[in-house]
């Protein structure tokens, strides 16, 4: 049984991570912290975990075997960088170790990295174009909520060179995306029945998908224009990405395409209508209906994911599977929960 | 005073048309109709609407001098038809007089025109565009819910040449566009806390966009790629425009452009951070926000308004006080409610 | 025109007085204040009210006919003395004068109270139970949001000495209620799709119901157990209300009685199926329903209304009415917006 | 490992059970019916449940050990009946094994009984109240979603003799519990942002509140003032329950009562605030907070749960553990999704 550690378990990717690890017949999770909340039970704080025995501590508390941190950025890196260098397997909810580009991780996030020199260590947790890599890695980056269902869902056709290499990434998110924060634009009187966009100057997943779609293509880089929506929903992104065939193919094809290249990926599913998020609810299911407009000659991909889940800790959970080389579904194997 | 009829009451737009008529100063509504709720009085069908005290006929009761069509397309323009050929001054919220092309509208619609002759006596009843031909014809076919906010989102940028003519167009709407239907994917249980796409191999809204921007484009034909989305709210519409822009720009120049463009519109505001639907609720405002994307050479513009006001009765009213020679707000001066 | 001023008018309560002034035909808004906001435009604050071209000043602003407060509890209190004493109609949305006995309100809001010697001048400004009082003074107590829904429910019963005095009030509200704060515990995806119960150990709108009910009652004191209940919609609070019949009614006969006490008010309608609090959104609509469970001898009386209208601002326009003798209804005649 | 069939698995409850036995170690899903379905793969009906690799036919198809009955009352004792003389042991979901009382039944459900026979065979299917018998039958009728909160949340009153037997039980629901329907009142636009009150003449489960509360209680027949409301979220029952107290308790020897009364129950918690019902997503968790209000003497209690699952899919997973001499909560282990 591998030891692991959450740092920072009480904003929401922190308490899915216990949810899912504490259903995990091959570890055991032995330390949770948090500053604000340190002394108390976790399930004072979170009442569905009230099964979970712990109680919340400012620093880890004891060794561990992997760690996931939770924390924001910057904060994150100042945490893992140690543990990393005591051989603990790491793997960063935050953005800190996402990108290769130190210049644009600096640029994008208006702050010094903490351990510039673990950049090129850390490996980006997709493990469906990374699988290889994370097994050998002791540092992984999880990728930011937005980046899985827009890269994956754009990685067949950007790899096949179906499409132009600018392309538009339009996403819906619900709001515990935002965290478990006290705003009063997070409000609930403020945020139910409506509809905005945000992020219009440009969003930080953006680099993210830049870097990871650019690896992908066959001829060279990838332009994102990337635009997040608010929604009222507490779960959920669905991601509609377009881009300009370069030739006219039929759908059918694509969906062949893309079923193929995701023949074997367990959390993957190729779907013939859009999905709807609710599908994926507590999941750690990612589904792709990829369609062909043949009047204007676009490739419109629709994607579906818990942004909590596939988005965040679920994502971590299969990371660490593959990590430890346990069978990478370990511990997500539950359908949604629908409706 | 006007006198006014309401062909199909039952439904969310003719309830809406009811609401906002009940309250213009200068019009009477005289007779309301509904087939399967005929003999009902009105506020036992609409509890909210129990001070207008008229009971549904199945048929227009008495003369009226302004009738607006709230059937579906096809049943929408037999009824039209001879109204319109008695003198009536005719409004239809249907979709049966939008398209100038006969074979386009057959095309999409799968339905035989049932008063083909009268497509051209019709005006597309935006009065941003055409407010003069409104002013001068007694058919006017009131835009989708869809197009408004495209199409006034795009059109500065379009007619002043901004941006190459292939767009997309990626809108999110509450579920009261669906109308009042039993259906048991519109059911609370399906819609709440989840988002999906529709309409993926195009939807009947596209060549209305089409049609309007083509016409204000300076050099010819505008290609739409539109993707609808259904989002967990009752009312409102956001649309995110992107179109790639032909040379550099700065968001301030665009903004100008709007702003000028839009100057003497009494119901369109430029704003300067994304507006969210709840601003337009139960208002006929229309909200745009044009911004650059510096970076990807994007202009990117979200609109945001009320889908059974603006994108439909508050439209229809707007058009009705054009066609009167009333002032263009009258009956709709009041502002969103918010929260 | 009466010249109106808002005292805090960044909260909900103070929006919707805005909104709500700005279209009534005999009065002025002149002033507008708030502390954190002072400097800008109303409408930045809240985009649905660009159309006032009003800037946010830190106290009010030249001479004032009427000022409604929309502070906290006891700070109203500071600022609504002296206005009284300048010989300014108040209308204080906070709970300072609402109780008769000062040790009441001293011992459920644990504050002094700033102006005990004007308790005996206020009006508790229910129109339905005290429009004569209201008409000859100076200083109105706006109810709270819940009482009056559990009042007017309860009244006719009460007053006929129908049921035991000993009642229960089981109130639902939206989540608006809790203000515009930034609290995670109103956040979205803690509020989202959930319900729960709160101010079990007693919540403060109780001594008003109790008092009122007393007042009605024809036999003395009345007691209520009061719980209400935070369900996700951002407005509305439907109220059910259970009394023990001391003999046999029918349910005709108490509608009858219900139907009979309200004939002559212009915004209660008696209705005979439960109401649903979207019935009222945005309107100064209170929906009542009375029945009878003959099984078990109790009388339910179930009561809609929109908190942020009848509950707060569109009484407190209603009160101002009476008070400057316009007609009752002005400025709030409009339909709910539905759905 | 038993072999299982659900009659009926296009509900919302069939789908809730194949979700559940689908994780469930020691059952194998053997067959699935449903009528308007049939032929198609259940992940065709419900994309969440895509991994389950089966099809929906008319009827059972091969041999069960244990058959879930999903279908409306009437209808599933015409199904059970026959199975229950094979042999099979059958847990009926539908109302028509829950009342005692064939002429009760026939009464609130306008319907003919069609196995009166073997109304004394079947055992009502709360394990926390006849554990033993449920062991020892093979026709178990699983509680209706809104009795379990209500029974639960006073049983340890009403045994005791705490509360006078006049209760008044007051729920709040999320609209899954009215099945997946296509009904234009269940509609999204309809219901979202809105509570009522319905059943106001008397709801069907009031005669399982009476009937279980009845046995419970130390002296005799218990009252039951039953009322359901509807809220804008999908799953999940608050209910809150008064009673009136016969002599002074502190509100701390009332939660020892209940957490001595609970002690053994793996399912049930003793919360100290009021749960809200989100706790409980998709869990079998039933969390009670009894509390006391000393001003009016009056027991107040609320209790939270999930309608699918705890109030209808979990509780007859947990009735089959308890029958087929599992551990009581295998397959049911899994924490609330939250938020």
């Amino acid at each position: 049984m591998a030891r692991i550690g959450i740092v920072n378990v009480t904003g929401y990717s922190g308490a899915e991570l216990a949810r899912l690890l504490s259903r995990h017949p091959e570890v055991e999770l032995v330390s949770v912290t948090g500053r604000s909340q340190a002394g108390r039970k976790l399930g004072e704080v979170f009442p569905h975990l009230r099964r979970i025995d712990m109680t919340i501590t400012p620093e880890l508390d004891g060794a561990v075997d992997v760690v996931f941190s939770a924390l924001p950025h910057a904060a994150s890196a100042e945490i893992v960088g140690p543990l990393y260098r005591d051989g603990v397997r790491c793997i960063d909810i935050s953005a800190d170790f996402r990108l290769k580009s130190l210049s644009e991780y600096e640029s994008w996030y208006q702050v010094k990295h903490p351990c510039p020199d673990l950049i090129g260590e850390a490996v980006y947790g997709l493990p469906e174009l990374h699988r290889e890599e994370i097994a050998n890695t002791r540092l992984v980056a999880n990728p930011g909520c937005f980046p899985t269902g827009a890269i994956l869902g754009l990685a067949p056709a950007v790899k096949e060179g179906l499409i132009e290499p600018n392309v538009v990434v339009d996403s819906k998110t619900g709001v515990s995306g935002a965290g478990r924060t006290a705003k009063m634009e997070f409000g609930f009187s403020e945020l139910n029945d409506t509809t905005s966009a945000y992020g219009l100057g440009g969003h930080r997943h953006t680099p993210e998908m830049t870097q990871e779609l650019s690896t992908v293509a066959a001829d060279g880089a990838v332009t994102v224009t990337f635009v997040p929506h608010l929604v009222p929903m507490t779960r959920g992104i669905l991601t509609t990405c377009y881009g300009v065939l370069r030739s006219r193919v039929s759908e059918v094809q694509v969906a062949e395409l893309y079923s193929d290249y995701y023949e074997r990926e367990p959390f993957v599913s190729i779907v013939s209508s859009s999905p709807t998020t609710k599908q994926t609810w507590g999941s750690n299911d990612l589904l792709i209906c990829p369609t062909v407009n043949d009047r204007t000659g676009m490739l419109v991909v629709v994607t579906a994911l818990d942004n909590l889940v596939k988005g965040a800790a679920g994502a971590g959970v299969q990371n660490m599977n593959v990590m430890l080389g346990l069978p990478e579904t370990m511990g997500l194997e539950h359908p949604a929960v629908y409706p």
